[in-house]
């Protein structure tokens, strides 16, 4: 009935990552994310070549936020997990954990998305909606 | 004796800032941010190349937001100001307002910043001790 | 008669362009080369976003190759110039200068390009086949 | 008595690698060879940390070129192929070629890099002189 959790998205950090001060250049994190967030839709079974594409479905994100715990350098490894939540009918967040090899909490990040179809709000389509769903009951009170 | 307000950040949108759904990748905005902040301190007649190394004070960024209010297209002219505010000693906020060709805002984003040396706080240094004083004192009140 | 030589592209080496070595990520010199088609392309009036877009004409790299003088840092200001050449009815090539402040020169690139119009080669189309036209004849014994 | 082989590098096209064309930038396809070197590297027991930082033996690029076979859009598999060579003492060149998920050639490429230590050349340290001698006899007479 239930569909599997989905795996977490895993990558290491590449030098053209980096930036001068040695580490994680702070506004590739939320490239990271995004990578994570690609990765979820591909195991939904999403055609990404079309979902990100400037045609049908847009589903912009209308805020970032992202808090920077540790800093990352090249050749670390980094594991990324996304917890899912409905906003309401159109529109849902994402809230990211980002995780170095150790197991340490390097960064939390969140983005907010609206589903449009010609510039109109629209339901958010399956199989998006199944998995914003499945966020848990007590994620609703929270608030960033 | 008040120095006077540093010029705006201005910047064309590039080919490589965006992305396949014919906008700027939304993570970029951060970054045209963060050129408009390098500018700024160039103004306050900071040694870029110094300051952005991996010696001596450091001032990583702890917290970055970005709300995106209008898309921005290859060929956009771009103009970003910067709103400084002093958190405490050795934390300050940067509050940037992007705006396009029309005057239009295009997003609004801030960042914090803390400052470190030998990953100990430290004051936040002069010049930039004197342009985040340079906040209008209502702002201390403004919650974000 | 003539049109008027294109203004040289200008810019500052952001932070976001550095890697952990301390100067500019290698590939990031063709991203400048871009940069400085894109605005000769503005000044020859066309529209960037219309032109970047993928619909209609299409004029894709086939090619590209840099090689690096000098090391760039954060803050160096940047100077480009391009050198365009026709190479057939249907395809041309850009040579690129790039100057640090001092006038010394840091890299030196090119990048081919081919005119598409439905996956089928067309010629250069106007106002692109004026600038390449220009290119001197002695350009043609060039080795690339 | 010979070291294995090393793994080719695989990696997903993301959203952030896309341009409004609908596809790769084209300056990230050398982004891309150089994640590869970096997984050849650590495969060699390489620290990717130190080996990209800015102390002690650096090892700049001087040269780079790309040949766009065939376009890359998001959610594409890339595999990458890299085939080192020794140049003299002190340069290598490396050569990639990346494949689509259907094994096509998307694009070949190559790097020159040079090792230096306080900006002298200095003889290609171990273990990468092992891996750069383990090039084909018969490719010194390619053509680059």
């Amino acid at each position: 009935m239930n569909t599997p959790p989905l795996r977490d998205y895993e990558r290491t950090v590449h030098f053209a990552d980096t930036d001068a001060a040695g580490v994680v250049y702070f506004a590739h994190l939320l490239r990271f994310c995004h990578e994570a967030y690609e990765e979820a839709l591909a195991q939904l079974g999403v055609d990404l070549r079309q979902f990100f594409s400037n045609a049908g479905l847009m589903v912009p994100i209308t805020e970032a936020q992202v808090r920077f715990l540790q800093p990352l350098y090249c050749g670390d490894r980094l594991r990324v997990t996304i917890d899912p939540q409905r906003l309401d009918s159109s529109r849902f967040q994402l809230t990211y954990t980002l995780y170095n090899a150790r197991g340490d909490r390097v960064a939390i990040a969140h983005t907010q998305h609206i589903c449009l179809q010609e510039q109109q709000r629209v339901p958010i389509p399956e199989p998006l909606s199944r998995w914003v769903k499945s966020a848990p009951e007590d994620a609703s009170d929270r608030e960033d």
